[in-house]
C-alpha cells in the first residue's frame, strides 16, 4: 500500500462473513517486501461460479486459465497473487499458474479446474513457482482472517482498501453479498487494472450468475474509467456458495432474481466507484452523464470520451469551468450529435444551450460546484433517448508521479 | 506566445518568399494583449486551394466556411485569427466569419468564397466582429511581413514558432512549397489543435492538389498525437499560386506529379514533426512503429493506441524501460494481435520476443536510449505486412500544469 492515502478514500465498511467462504491471507514475498501478498479463499463444496474478463488481447495466464475453468461453472478455491502479473511470461507464466492450480487442488482434494487463481503487478516477469508454493503451504495452515486483510493483500499501488456490502431478499431468506476490489491505475472500460471478487451465500445457478454479473459489469465496471489504459489482468470473479439455503435461481423468471441481480448491481456499482475513488492522483470524483443520444451504446462512447480527455480531467482538477474541452470531447467521440442542438451542464448549473453558451452566464455556481470533491457533468444531445452515466477522476500532478517513477 | 520554450524545440528556418503569396499581421486585439493576433495572406489570382479540416462532429463556424469554399477550389485570401476560436458560437459564429469574408472579398475585389478563415483559441465566446474589422482594416494597409511574424502571429500556447521548406523539380522548374504551423494541445489523429498553412509557387489542378495533400496528412498529420484530443477547428490548408510557371499538373499522370507530392509529403512531416516537439509539456519526442500487423490500417491504430496510452506516456517521461505497458497498450487496441507473436524494441534493442523477455535482457543500452530526447518503440506483431509509423510525446508534470491552470 501506498503511505499517501487519496483523498477521496472511504473507510473500509463492516464486512460479515459469508457462510461457506473462508479467508486466509501469507507472505509470498513476490517482491523485496514484509506484508501478505498471497490470498487464499476456501469454498464450500457446489460453489457457483462466474466472471468478466479482460478484453486485452495481450491476457495474462491467470485471465486464460479462469475463462477455460469459469465453462465448468464450479468453484472450491480461489488464490490471489500481488507484486506480479505474471503477464507476458509464455511457457513459464502458464506452469506457474498450472503449478498453484494444482497444489491448491491437492490440499483441497479437488479438480484444478475449481481453482481459480488471479494475479496483479508487473508485466513480463515468470511468477516465480517456488514463491508461489511456499506461500500456498503457508496460509494453507494459516488462521482464517477477516475481510480487510484480504482487500489489503490484494492490493499493489492501492491507497485504501476497499470493499463493499449489501443484502438481498429471496424468498424468505436474506442473502448476503460481499465484496473486495483493488485498482488503481490501468482503469479503462471493458475491465480495469482490476481485481475484484465478490462472494455471497445465495443459493443461485452459475448461468444464472454469470448473466447478472455481465449486465451489471456493463453498468458499473465496463464504466468507470481512469486513464483509458486496459490492464492485461482485469478480473472480476462472483462466487454463490449457497450457504443461505434459498430455493436456488436457475433464471430471471424464479423468485428472488430480480431482488439478487439488484443487490449484486448495487454491490459491483459500490467497488466501481471505489476503484475511481482511489484513481492515481484523484482528488475528483467524477460522474459524467450523457442523454439524448441515439442509442444507450453511443451515450455511453460519448462518456468515455468525455471521461478519458485529458483536457476536460485537467480542467477539472484546476477546477475550471471549461465547457469548451467538453464540446471537443462531445466532437471527436465520431458519434452522432448535432452541434446547434447541444446542451452542457455542471452540476444542477446549465452553461450551453442549443449550441452555445446560456444567455447570462453566471460562472459562480459553477465554480462552487467544482470546488467540491464530486463533480457532476450532464450533456443533452436532444437526439433520441439513449442516456449513460460513467465515472472517472481528475489527471493531476499525483498521475505523473506515481507514473514516471514507478520502475518496472 | 509562452515563455518557457519546449526543450525540443528547433530554430525557424530560412523560408525564402513564394512568388503570388504576400503575408501581413495586425493587431486584432482578441484578447487583452498587445501582439499581432490577425495574420491576412494575399494570394496571385488563380490560386489552387486545397484543405483537410477537423473530423469533429463540432466544427468551428471556419472549419464549415472552409469547407464549402474549398468546393470551388480558388483562393484570393487567408485570414487567420488567434486568441479565440469562435466555435460553438451559433449564429453569432457564422456572422463574424460570414462578416471576415465579406469585408476581405471587398477589399481584395474578389469573392467571398475565395476568402478562407481560421481561428484558434478559446471554445464558446463569439469572435467580436468589430475587432476583426478593425483588425483587417489595418491588415489591409501594413506593410508586407516574413514567414516567422506569420509563425508567431498564428500561435497561441506555442512556446516556438514553426515552419518548414522544401523543393520540388517539375519539368526545368524548381518550385518551391513554405508552411507554418501552430500546435500544440489538442493534438490527436484526424488532424489535431492545429492550424497549418502551406503555400507553394508550383501549378497544380486543385483537385490534384487536394489529393496530394489528403495522401501526405493520412501519413502525416494523421499520424501525431499529443493528448488524443481532437479540436474543433482542425485545419490544414494548402495553396498553390502557380508563379513558378511550371506545366500545370493535373494529375498523378503528368510530369513531376510524384516529385511534388513527394515534396508535399516531405513538408508535411516535418511541420507535424514540429507540432509534436512543441507538445504541451513534451520533454522527448517518440517514434512509434508497428510493424507485421495484418493492414497498414491495423498497425496505426495499435501505434496510436501506444501513443496515446498515458501509462506508455508518462513512463517515458521517467525514462523507465516498461515494455510492460507497451504490451498493454497493443493489447488494448482490439486490433488482432497474438500475444506470444509479440516483440518489442526501444531503440534498436530487442526487449521482447515471442511474447517475453528476450534472454538475457540487458536494459542499459535501453536505459542509454530513453535518456536521450529521441526515443523510438518498434512493435512487431509478425502477423502479415501492415506497418504504420506515427509521433508523439511523453506526459509530463508540464502537460498538467499548462492544462489545469488554463483558464477558459
Amino acid at each position: 500500500m501506498s503511505t499517501a492515502t487519496s483523498p477521496l478514500a472511504t473507510p473500509f465498511p463492516a464486512l460479515p462473513p459469508i457462510g461457506g467462504v473462508t479467508l486466509r491471507v501469507a507472505r509470498a514475498r513476490y517482491k523485496n517486501w514484509d506484508r501478505c501478498d498471497l490470498t487464499f479463499v476456501t469454498l464450500a463444496e457446489g460453489t457457483a461460479v462466474a466472471g468478466v474478463l479482460t478484453n486485452s488481447k495481450c491476457p495474462s495466464p491467470e485471465v486464460e486459465w479462469c475463462r477455460r475453468a469459469l465453462v465448468l461453472g464450479r468453484a472450491r478455491a480461489l488464490v490471489v497473487n500481488a507484486g506480479n502479473s505474471n503477464a507476458f511470461t509464455g511457457d513459464r507464466g502458464r506452469a506457474a499458474v498450472e503449478a498453484i492450480a494444482a497444489r491448491t487442488a491437492q490440499a483441497m482434494a479437488c479438480q484444478p479446474s475449481d481453482v481459480f487463481v488471479a494475479s496483479t503487478g508487473v508485466i513480463g516477469v515468470p511468477l516465480p513457482i517456488d514463491k508461489a508454493e511456499a506461500g500456498l503451504d503457508a496460509a494453507f495452515v494459516a488462521e482464517s482472517c477477516g475481510w480487510e486483510a484480504v482487500a489489503e493483500t490484494i492490493g499493489t499501488t492501492d491507497t485504501f482498501t476497499k470493499g463493499a456490502f449489501t443484502t438481498a431478499r429471496i424468498g424468505d431468506r436474506t442473502v448476503k453479498l460481499s465484496g473486495v476490489i483493488k485498482g488503481s491505475g490501468m482503469i479503462a472500460p471493458d475491465m480495469a487494472t482490476m481485481l475484484g471478487f465478490i462472494f455471497t451465500d445465495a443459493a443461485v445457478d452459475p448461468a444464472f450468475l454469470q448473466s447478472a454479473l455481465e449486465a451489471a459489469n456493463r453498468q458499473t465496471f465496463s464504466c468507470i474509467t481512469v486513464d483509458g489504459d486496459t490492464s492485461t489482468s482485469d478480473t472480476v470473479l462472483a462466487f454463490a456458495t449457497g450457504a443461505a439455503g434459498n430455493a436456488p435461481i436457475a433464471s430471471f423468471d424464479d423468485d428472488g432474481a430480480d431482488a439478487f441481480a439488484a443487490a449484486l448491481h448495487d454491490l459491483c456499482r459500490q467497488l466501481a466507484h471505489l476503484v475511481v475513488r482511489d484513481g492515481e492522483g484523484a482528488t475528483k470524483f467524477i460522474a459524467i452523464t450523457v442523454e439524448g443520444a441515439e442509442s444507450d451504446g453511443s451515450a455511453h462512447r460519448i462518456a468515455m470520451s468525455i471521461a478519458n480527455s485529458p483536457l476536460v480531467k485537467t480542467a477539472i482538477a484546476g477546477e475550471d469551468a471549461n465547457w469548451g474541452r467538453v464540446v471537443m470531447a462531445v466532437g471527436k467521440a465520431g458519434e452522432p450529435a448535432e452541434r446547434d442542438k447541444l446542451s452542457i451542464r455542471f452540476g444542477t448549473t446549465q452553461v450551453a444551450e442549443g449550441g452555445l453558451a446560456v444567455a447570462g452566464y453566471d460562472e459562480a455556481p459553477v465554480a462552487a460546484h467544482l470546488k467540491g470533491q464530486e463533480v457532476e457533468i450532464g450533456v443533452d444531445l436532444h437526439l433520441g433517448e439513449g442516456r449513460a452515466t460513467v465515472w472517472t477522476c481528475d489527471l493531476t500532478h499525483g498521475y505523473i508521479s506515481i507514473n514516471a517513477d514507478y520502475r518496472s
